[in-house]
């Protein structure tokens, strides 16, 4: 029997019977982790992907649950939220195909080999460490501000542990659209696909997708839009299939 | 009375009573200047505006005749073109106001003093010079292709020309936007605001409009959708209105 604390909730991921162990107070998954992980393509029965900043686990145990296979490691530099991430696994027997573990990014070159992985995902902490409010608690202010690593430190941690040809899949703020392009081609992980969500047709948009491959040539393919609600305020058909039908 | 060649045609710009000599044979304007025209702001009474690759002089006349203000400089390599837009100007008698010069932009060094500028605005050529069929006749060719200058020509040049907080408004490939906003930033003229047009919205982006600072800081904002066409082919609102009401 898994242990859940009295503080936790266990939500029904609408897939595979899988449950996710979440703490409401600290931080719960969103609809951009739920994008993202619609997002990702090409996971092979071999492939080994990294989600950088998992947190509950929620992006390893959607794309495992949909596609059941590839071999998943999600690392978090909070303790509490890999021990509670663990726990997920554990409860929903996975634990051999999803590793959680505590590492910080920023130690790439110690914790991790040159080239190991296939595809990285990420849903990063969105702001910058000086700017917004910061949330009340520890564990949202690290989750949701780039106090413990940054944009910069991801995508170079990508350049070094995913191999030649490999796929990096980011979810992030629309704003930062030329910082997150800039670093990606400094980085020599080449933008191939990007999508951005707007919250109704009629709004800017609030967050961008992007799917970049390491050493991959100069081609952009834009999406079509995203559009989360329509503009009566229910969800678009496109996110209706993707959280009732397919998936959460 | 202004000479129009028997090969050419007069169109009413449907603005001030404007109207706008062209070549079909050689090279008509698209929805593409319409829609950049429509997304310059900033227009001073003493504003000086440059238009580069201006073609038959089209945006100019556009922009003059929405905010008749701004002193206006179109210009162009091909001698046959400036020739042709010198002619719309003394059609319309605003030759004072707008100027038409036969110049190669990548010799902005000796034609142009630094910081003479305020605003930029560029409708340059989409394709790369090797890439795509070329279009039969020269003057297509050099308008559609980068073949006379490139996109880095055109943001160099715009770096000198431009006055410290100087605006360069473009239009391109959305597929290009890799490209654009890492050559913006590498030139250090900041992209502030940028606007993707889908053909539809079920459709991936065609084109997209940027708006960038010279000098500007970091904060990047993206607008709605702008939306071509509806489902059923008609003009969407927007369109109507920057086509049959405002403009054009």
């Amino acid at each position: 029997m898994i242990k859940i604390n009295d503080y936790e909730r266990v939500d029904d991921i609408q897939r595979e019977g899988y449950k996710l162990i979440q703490n409401p107070k600290a931080f719960c998954f969103g609809i951009d982790a739920v994008l993202l992980a619609h997002f990702v393509s090409g996971i092979k029965i071999d492939s080994k992907i990294l989600d950088i900043g998992t947190g509950t686990g929620i992006i390893p145990l959607i794309l495992y649950a949909i596609h059941k296979k590839g071999k998943f490691v999600g690392i978090d530099i909070q303790e509490a939220m890999v021990e509670m991430a663990s726990r997920t696994m554990m409860l929903n027997q996975v634990s051999n195909e999803i590793e959680i573990k505590c590492l910080d990014i920023k130690n790439f070159g110690q914790d991790f080999k040159r080239g190991s992985f296939d595809i990285i995902v990420s849903n990063p902490p969105y702001m910058k460490a000086a700017t917004g409010l910061k949330n009340s608690s520890a564990t949202k202010t690290i989750a949701r501000h780039e106090v413990a690593c940054d944009l910069e430190d991801i995508i170079k941690a990508s350049n070094f542990i995913l191999k030649e040809r490999g796929q990096l899949f980011l979810i992030h703020r629309a704003n930062r659209l030329v910082d997150i392009l800039n670093l990606l081609r400094q980085n020599k992980i080449e933008p191939k696909q990007l999508r951005m969500i707007y919250p109704k047709i009629t709004k800017p948009p609030t967050m961008v997708l992007i799917h970049a491959v390491k050493g991959g040539g100069l081609d952009l393919r834009i999406e079509k839009p995203l559009i989360v609600y329509n503009e009566d305020n229910t969800y678009t058909q496109e996110i209706y299939d993707i959280y009732e039908k397919k998936m959460l």
